[in-house]
């Protein structure tokens, strides 16, 4: 298989000269953090794209979800750091179908968010293109040095993940119920994030958009570790395929040392233990004693 | 005529709360402005799209030069408000047709100019459009409370340009030598605007991107205030409609006491006077006497 996002950061990863002054990591974790001369919190800041026919398709999606799954996205991000959500930039290129009442309901449908999470939004850009494209850009802040990253998996460690998996690729796939809601609206895990870095000291964390297989992989390979899956918890109606391989769930997936304390649940989320870091070859995973192939959603593998 | 971005950006901010804490300046000027607790800096922010056929075409703009003038794009903002320009975020989305020798041009041009800024890359997002879309997030730092605006130019306030105008729209007609190469490769006045914030202290400022007529409206909009417009320097070979409403060229346009002190010229781009901050109807420009109309490129006007 082909795996073109990885390899292009990797690329372009070669081709960058070291972090600057004051920025504390750069590609390659849900968010890039920059320390403020004087600050005592770190920023936390993500950009993602929302596209047309890529993200959403306009017949299916209203246009208030569209713009709440477009700052969700961002929100997911900075929770999978720790992080409290501060601002938000919004980069909209609108199409030629779009008319007033859909604009409307895309910024109520994101403001909605944004009002419910106290994020601010302090600026953008316009522009028309062929079809639509959005690009929200969300800073969080976190005390300084306490930022939870996608590389401090230690072998030992036990695997956690919020909620059940495959619930967004099920409602894709059928357009009802609460899986249907689950894709259209994901709620960010941002009261997660924060009680994982503060409460339970968790050793590594990110956010599942496009996979258990591809996500858990991702976070072995930035930790130096491989792992052992034993369970996966399947959203209701939903196929282990689906919950291993579906994208766009924005539960987190979390590591903590073998004697920390998880609550079985968290603001009516369950969290449960799914596996166990091991050392091995990096980002190498197994599945009830087999290895698990990273087949979750590449926007860069070719569909 | 439909003055399609200001409408929208007003009838946004009709759906905004006030700013949330640590928020400055939201909506309405080249950055948002956030203040991080303790710092002694305040932030810059901007985001800015890059979209095929609206802002480059892929046969007449060689790769290099869309990153360059994507990241460009956004110093230029950062420029305007006085800052030091740090990092950057770039969102990704590919088209079909862009083959590796493209994207490592791209990257060349945008990475060769952050190199020669001092800005890192430090993160971003990819995927898939059926047209190329980029869009570049620039975060610049301030003295806590020095940012230039747009909004404080006085009537008696001397309006003053960097460089001559026009050069980038005489470019995109004659796709040949300085006025090409100007258009390709804007040098964003990051120097510039620093000197006219610490040294100058600019009463207002911003930078030239959709057009004189069309920006200097904004700034009188912002501050409140109408405008006389007495010279406009015109670049070599170009038209005073392409130095009137003629975008991208990325000079800055500020305003000073009438007591101020300007040089002739700074880091080789001439600076001259070019009118007057008048009472009057806000927004209102007379150019020789006349009306002027804000004719400059607006993103969100049918073309």
């Amino acid at each position: 298989m082909r795996m073109g996002e990885i390899e292009l950061l990797k690329r372009i990863e070669r081709m960058l000269p070291p972090p600057g002054r004051g920025v504390a990591l750069g590609l390659g974790d849900d968010c890039a953090i920059f320390r403020p001369a004087g600050s005592r919190d770190d920023l936390l800041f993500t950009t993602d794209l929302m596209l047309e026919d890529v993200h959403f398709l306009r017949d299916t999606h209203p246009a208030g979800a569209v713009g709440w799954k477009t700052l969700a996205r961002g929100l997911s991000d900075i929770a999978a750091m720790g992080g409290q959500p501060r601002f938000c930039l919004l980069s909209l290129a609108i199409a030629p179908w779009t008319d007033d009442k859909w604009i409307n309901g895309f910024y109520r449908g994101l403001l909605e968010l944004a009002r419910r999470t106290g994020v601010t939004l302090a600026g953008g850009d316009l522009g028309h293109a062929e079809r639509l494209a959005a690009d929200i850009v969300v800073c969080g802040s976190v005390p300084r040095g306490q930022a939870l990253r996608r590389d401090g998996a230690r072998p030992g460690d036990a695997i956690w993940v919020s909620g059940r998996l495959g619930g967004a690729a099920l409602g894709l796939a059928s357009r009802r119920g609460a899986a249907w809601r689950k894709h259209l609206q994901p709620e960010p895990r941002v009261a997660l994030g924060r009680f994982l870095r503060s409460r339970v000291h968790a050793s590594a964390c990110m956010d599942l958009s496009d996979g258990l297989s591809l996500d858990l992989h991702r976070l072995c390979l930035a930790s130096g570790v491989a792992a052992e899956l034993d369970a996966v918890p399947v959203f209701r109606g939903a196929t282990l395929e689906q919950a291993l391989n579906g994208g766009d769930d924005y539960e987190l997936l979390f590591t903590a040392r073998a004697g920390a304390t998880v609550p079985e649940s968290f603001q009516g989320a369950p969290l449960e233990r799914i596996g166990t870091v091991r050392r091995g070859r990096a980002g190498r995973v197994l599945f009830g004693g087999r290895p698990l192939e990273p087949r979750g959603y590449d926007h860069l593998r070719p569909h």
